[in-house]
């Protein structure tokens, strides 16, 4: 069978793990030939494309980025786009193509499905917020490699007397803030899902410090929402073309705003696009390379429209259409358990924007 | 309230965080008072302990070790150990214990239960191989260092037409050797589940130098048994009265006898104690962190005799007796993933071994 | 003998080690007694201090931070700071002081030697741009956490076809970025030694792009200066009462310019002070180790006055005096070798104002 | 000018980033052409050959392993071998050779240069070892290996009252074993260049525990030696035809030989080949990147029979010959240094085999 696979969106560590994956059983056990289409739906849209055998899938195990390349180029937006892409199969004998990808992505997958193209989608998201599975690889390793940059600022905001906000990915979804904030133990996480008063906050940052704690680490999702923005925060939030926040972010402003309101030294670090790059933990290689043993299966066992999923610790399916269109946010249940580790005092400062309803 | 923690058996990355959540919630939310006995069950026959306030736990999340200290003491097979123990909890006032350990530990839990004490568990293995949670924290960790290894080897591996043996923890379940496996890209997996044939091995790997694949990375658990065992693999599975391999172990011996019967070069690997030292991955840090919250709130539910435990992605708890003197194995399920991902060839002279009843 | 010792300025890798080593051999060669001074020249004006035996020292090897905290308080800025300084001293039976820090921590080290008092000098400067010395502890940290980023987002700038601006730490010098830049493989090293015009930095992107090189990592200086500012630099830079750049700072900022000069998507990383956390490095806890037990050494040899320094390979010792108010900076070897790695095309670009006099 | 590459002996992180300075220095700045010879001087005799441009060098600079593989092949020992060679270099038009290697490596270098071969050596050595030079790269990244695997038995050894042996590479210079046991904390350190007395280090480990240390690390250099050889040690000691240790080496038997002479459960690690594989440390890749511009300078300046070499901070060259055929051992100030942080009951236990000559 001749299967066509592609990378889209943003970049997320494990992508090259599961094309290997799929590579690797496809030609042992399926005697599958494989084509990779570069830089996601642009490939198949332009037919660029490139073989993919056991050599060119040797050694990508643990490789961040993808050798496939990846773009946001969504065919539903161009014109014919969709058409375009289901002839360039057509003339390169593709029977099935496996995209690998997030929202974006799979909203494209699934009208191709719909228009009769044997599709199965992998999902793909750093932030873990796609709805369908309850894990996307990449996830651990943006956590590990900010849990790992909180880890190194306790030690400074300790010896130093000193705030220090740490900014981290998230737009729609605070998992990887609430996840690295409670791996990393700080004191403050600060998620899109709830909206945040400035002003509570630096009031339990000093309510913190007049109780003897003479350092605060804030963990902040770049995609955080103010109740009420001051004119910095909302000019820090203004996002370019593709809604992504600009110069300095949320992390640099309200390190500004903690330390105007408090007077204590802040810091800000932003960790940005590290946490989607470089080699993928070994819970990541695992999780990727499952989903990738897995999609190859739905290929030959005809199940096209569906999407590989994680539901507990087992591979499982479900429709495209599931994952698409819909944010999985944190859910209340890991909020009261990151709250409960808290004091009362500090807790029940946040607890008044938490039980706000978002 | 008053509760006692205690941490049994093996090291483990995750026990401090436990600790912490633990004193945490109890501490904030309950305003219990805690008391640490030291060196697992040794400190509640002896009466060893230490005070565990907010203060003691201050920055050991993200700290190997356990600050409670630990030992194999078992009170059951001590005069009156059991009694002795509920003396010393009687004696302190302490109105509930949480032990955090594996199969042993968590053995002398149950009987301390059904003699009336109140105990909640923790379960704690870095061999994940405990029955009735899907997951223990450290194991993360020692598949990340594991795999990290694995990568390291790769490089020299190929540089030099080299076999390199990576032994790994596992005595009676393979998964630490299987999930690094996979994550590191291994060409063949050892785990005690399916008992090895060497020749077999040998020549898988021959074959596979034959195929122009000039070196070879074998992860073996140390555990692994031979089907049929040379003298030499006998003489390195002799045991000391812990149970433990002496003498170099499987994964020098293996080396040897692979280099013997194929003419190449072969080097070995003995990770032992670096997998379960050091600070926790941040998957590990977040799940001790909620059995840590858990065990708090079932002590406080009034729900003893129980183990908290991960199923799917949720926290729940099982009846302690269920995890209890029961192995959870690599399942069939696993091992097909594995083997899907290699060569039919190399993976035909695997299943001849993987077929064979354990 | 009785020594103090106290911890100044800055947070760095290392710290804690130069007081192990300083405290070990002391109390097992020289049977020493220590006083721990806390917050750096603080805790000498206040009186603050700690106990500091082989217990306290036990297991801070790999730490980061100080735990002797430390602050930037100056008591030669204070009313009789330097009187009551070694009022302090003398009311604790201090015969010696071992002052650890950097430029302002020594000045004041080297007024207090000059009023009499015994001290010894251990340099410490997380940006290397100390003089007197070859290299100061701390700096390998923070080269190979700026490197790892570096790595990171090279995977992902190559999978997007994007620039990535890498801001690191470097005030006055630039050895982080360069040292950091080279070992990463960035395309372009931005240090305050040299000042930068952003239209030539845009123009060597794009000329970088047409040859196809779809992507650009640029690493700069927090300290970097610009030939000609444009009014979003100017802002940028704007400082704080202790000279710290604020709101986003240089990497933000041109990372903005560079987008809205090229329309290539550009993203900044702020590592900030992850650089200056967590475990230090082997080669720095070795570093670290050898200065300690240099310093301890120079007490007992009453060679006050002077600070240790590393030579080549050597350890050898400085009059406080050659350390203080002179900024070590990028020499034009090491620029030169950086530059020779790179297309001429690019490194013209650089090198007019690479030889513009800074 | 057309230069050919090999890299031979043992691999060694840091080979790609010597390779990719070269290729890149001389293809930028001097509009060179390069050959890589495969397997170190194997490719010369048999001439197996790579194009080596711009693009063959793109990201290998974080990359363990060499590009080029390497072997230990010896054309001195090979019929008409160092003629051979000399051919395969003419008839390829190569005008000059630069040969990455160690003592082997470069005795060949040496005696084709004195055949009038146009060489030029860049030193390598994981052992750090070889004179001529201060610091080989690769030796950085291997002691912060087993820096972070002492880090992590740390936290092991004293929760469980335990002995670990962690075995290190080091066959005839305890660099490693010293570098990494002094930033690690170790308890003990033992190297080739001084006869060990197993019952003195039994006896060390049993005063240590007496006084209340209930646990101990042991690092010790493969190579270590013993003054009275147990049987045990000496069957542990046999080498293969390479001169390897073979079968559980001397860290299982040290481990074996301590726990039954001191009654302390004792654990052995064998790092082994971990410690030359992976990605270089940022401070590795820097010296290999300046090795590497140093070596196509001397080409360009027909400086040829030497090779680069580190003197202090500086990049110098030394004639090829006196780097062969000596070895460079820890000095005694290195041991005294790391002997001065021990407690004199147990240093003097091992300053009498310290001061034993070798």
């Amino acid at each position: 069978m001749k299967i066509g696979i592609l990378t889209g969106g943003g970049d997320c560590p494990g992508l090259n793990a599961v094309i290997r994956a799929i590579v690797r059983k496809g030609v042992f056990h399926y005697d599958d030939e494989f084509v990779g289409f570069m830089e996601g739906w642009r490939g198949v849209l332009e037919d660029m494309k490139r073989p993919l055998d056991l050599d060119a899938v040797a050694g990508i195990l643990p490789r961040g980025g993808t050798i496939l390349r990846t773009s946001r180029t969504n065919p539903a937006k161009k014109e014919r786009g969709l058409e375009r892409c289901a002839e360039t199969l057509r003339k390169n004998g593709v029977e099935a193509l496996i995209a690998l990808g997030g929202d974006d992505t799979q909203s494209v997958s699934l009208k191709l499905f719909e228009n009769g193209v044997n599709v199965v989608a992998v999902p793909k998201t750093i932030d873990n917020d796609l709805s369908g599975t309850d894990m996307c690889f990449g996830f651990d390793t943006a956590v590990s490699i900010a849990t790992e940059a909180i880890d190194r600022v306790h030690t400074t905001a300790e010896a130093h007397n000193r705030v220090i906000v740490v900014e981290v990915m998230g737009r729609d979804a605070g998992w990887i803030a609430l996840y690295s904030g409670v791996a990393g133990g700080a004191d403050f996480i600060l998620i899109p899902e709830r909206a945040i008063d400035i002003e509570e906050v630096a009031q339990a940052v000093q309510r913190r410090h007049e109780r003897g704690r003479d350092f605060s680490i804030i963990v902040v999702a770049e995609g955080a929402r103010m109740a009420r923005d001051s004119e910095a925060i909302t000019e820090s939030r203004k996002t370019d073309e593709f809604g992504h926040v600009r110069l300095g972010g949320i992390g640099s402003t309200l390190a500004a705003e903690i330390e105007r309101r408090t007077g204590f030294e802040t810091r800000a670090v932003v960790l940005g696009h590290i946490l989607r790059g470089g080699t993928p933990t070994a819970f990541d290689r695992m999780l990727a390379t499952r989903y990738g043993v897995a999609a190859i299966d739905l290929v030959h066992e005809g199940r096209f429209g569906r999407m590989v999923a994680l539901k507990g610790n087992d591979i499982t399916s479900v429709p495209i259409a599931d994952a698409v269109a819909k944010t999985r946010q944190v859910n209340q249940e890991m909020i009261d358990m990151a709250l409960s580790l808290l004091d009362k005092q500090e807790a029940s400062a946040l607890s008044s924007y938490v039980q706000r309803p978002s």
